[in-house]
């Protein structure tokens, strides 16, 4: 058999299922629909083992067949390193969750998952001959795909809430993106991005409005699941925004399942979101197949990451939910701030306010007995809390002369 | 032959070579000399191979035989992954330094290559039953030392300059330490905590004050040697403060060369201080085999990691860069912020103001001659620039309502 470095086949549409050629850029499907991206497996099957991923060096793009990039020559490279799983045991013991692993991703590149959403995505524009893209962003997304563009050489404009965490502005400015503020919410973000790449020619980059996003998402799942030995937690607890991470985490699962990698049940996926902007979780109670967009005027939280009142990807993330058996609730900014700090006491890590969401929400599930405490539960923090500043200090410590002397 | 996990033998007198008993805990000796740590590396030799260790889990924990910690047990672990060895090519290519590479420890645990030293130290610390540690700081050594001790249930007293990086604060707060600020410079916090250790019959944690933080600092180069295939790049260029990471560095290469696991001339260390506070380059241009402290008053860099007047370390430090026939020089501010801005925006990196002045010494060298365009360079990046959000902000983007339209 011949050796394939990516064994990406065409795109889906998910939901129309029409098929869409993966050789040229693509964006939405006709129908207005998300694209996913389709795998030989048999070709993965008969050109890899799970050994021989072992033996490749710790990045991402040791499952470069599952990745939609053509070859090693065209990878986009930041240092996207295996990011660690590491035991919670003082808060395990507390919760009774002895098992609890929390999937830290704040060493990833420009310090946030996005990096994986980024490296996979502008990788693959710039072999697919694009030049310049554009996106919408609540900070994060925009610090990394304007990294990875630096890196590509390919010119960007990002557009972001002025609320965003203020270090992001810098991220983007510095590695030269064209970056705007924009007095709103990231869905007028996604407006004038959308409109501006329009009127110039540029790509879209937007969450889900291009396939390969998703793609760089869904290795946070493979890195899982190989960390256990190629074994399923019981859960996995996403904060979710757009829900990129949540939707490529089950596409990541399925094709590992499809792959015959895995066995035994899938990992119940939940959805957790901030009090003060929850239309997934408003929509998973409700039964509905789609979420209604948050009122704009509404929408806030501490998580910044999570003030995302409307997203494109609301069925998949929702059917993955419900397919899962997983649920979706909703915590206050009170408990997130809290938990910030129990979690950096107890154990050392400094979780960002979403990772701390996500948190807060196995606390509660652990108390509603939703959680056994046999189960073995990931909790994704998806970046680096040293990027919320603003949420950690002022510190109250004293001030000492240099000649001051403590007891 | 038994298996060693650690062949930690004894501790030498780096200074008057008064051997000392590694298996209680100890700071300075008797003569002021910073202790440092030797193994048996016949037994290393005997018990371990190259290729044996490339099969470990990607941290610095895969090099334990020639760590102080004695079993897997007593390991105190954030996640401190192999930290990525990224070519800067477009800057290369520029400054005629085609093999120009980055090591860029922002991904360790608290963003800084002080968790290597703060990972081992912390763990050496705990198994020799120490239960409260206290250390001066430039910011980053106290968030990853308690970090570190908040991991292994130490309490920590950390002391650092009301001007070091305020997310700093925040890290040692908030992972439970006891925190105050001193209105001056890391000598002066030095001082204070010091005297409040001995009152206190805590462990003093200060630079070299230890020993085992400089060997958590050697595993750099055990990662730099391991990532170019067990080769010697041509010359190592290292951001100076106290200077542990340079000693590390030279003393990881002795013992790799001992052990017979690489061969070659030894790479060039270069000392790379800022113009502001540069007490190693005074001593190493004079000749001198000891530095004089930089006036408190005078000492100043946006790389406050550099703003150590005087160091411990400072004899070790002249002593490694001279046999290894290296050189040390000062930077300017200025030309530091501008490194900054252009190596992200040509290479995607965003340098901490510290590895920021590595490279500007790189640019140097090289115009001077200093560097030949065939050599491999290894510049280390410290740490995060995302820690330094003041160096880079505020940003001026437009600020655009969301009902507007861009071209």
């Amino acid at each position: 058999m011949g050796a394939v470095y990516s064994a990406l086949s065409h795109l889906d549409c998910s939901r129309c299922a029409t098929r869409h050629d993966a050789s040229v850029p693509q964006n939405l499907c006709g129908c207005g629909g998300p694209l996913l991206a389709r795998y030989d497996l048999d070709a993965v099957r008969a050109t890899v083992t799970r050994e021989e991923i072992a033996r490749r060096a710790p990045s991402l793009w040791r499952y470069h067949e599952l990745l939609p990039v053509s070859s090693a020559d065209a990878v986009v490279a930041l240092g996207e390193s295996i990011t660690p799983l590491l035991p919670l045991r003082s808060l395990g013991r507390e919760l009774g969750l002895p098992r609890l692993l929390v999937k830290d991703e704040a060493p990833l590149p420009t310090g946030s998952f996005k990096a994986r959403g980024a490296a996979v995505g502008v990788a693959r524009a710039a072999e697919l001959g694009i030049t310049a893209i554009g996106m919408p962003t609540n900070g994060n997304a925009g610090a990394a795909w304007s990294a990875y563009a630096a890196r590509a050489g390919l010119r960007s404009l990002v557009v972001m809430p002025t609320a965003a965490p203020e270090i992001t502005r810098a991220e983007c400015a510095l590695a030269g993106a064209e970056l705007y503020l924009v007095d709103g919410l990231i869905s007028d973000a996604g407006r004038i991005a959308r409109d501006a790449v329009r009127r110039r020619g540029w790509f879209e980059a937007a969450t889900l409005r291009e396939p390969y996003r998703v793609e760089g998402k869904k290795t946070m799942a493979l890195e899982i699941v190989e960390q256990l030995g190629w074994r399923l937690p019981d859960v996995i607890v996403y904060p979710t925004g757009g829900g990129v991470g949540l939707i490529g985490i089950a596409k990541a699962l399925e094709e590992l399942a499809e792959l015959g990698w895995v066995d035994g049940p899938m990992p119940r996926l939940v959805a957790v979101q901030a009090a003060g902007c929850a239309p997934i979780v408003r929509a998973f109670s409700s039964g509905a197949a789609q979420a209604q967009p948050w009122p704009d005027g509404e929408a806030h939280t501490v998580a910044f990451g999570l003030t995302v009142p409307s997203t494109i990807g609301d069925r998949l993330v929702l059917d993955a939910v419900r397919r899962s058996g997983g649920t979706a609730l909703a915590v206050g900014d009170d408990a997130i701030a809290a938990e910030q700090g129990r979690c950096l006491r107890r154990e050392g890590v400094l979780l960002c306010p979403e990772g701390a969401a996500a948190l807060v929400a196995v606390r509660e599930l652990r108390a509603a007995g939703w959680l056994d405490a046999a189960e073995q539960v990931v909790v994704l923090n998806t970046g680096s809390g040293l990027k919320y500043q603003h949420t950690l200090l002022p510190v109250d410590a004293p001030v000492l002369t240099p000649d001051a002397v403590l007891e």
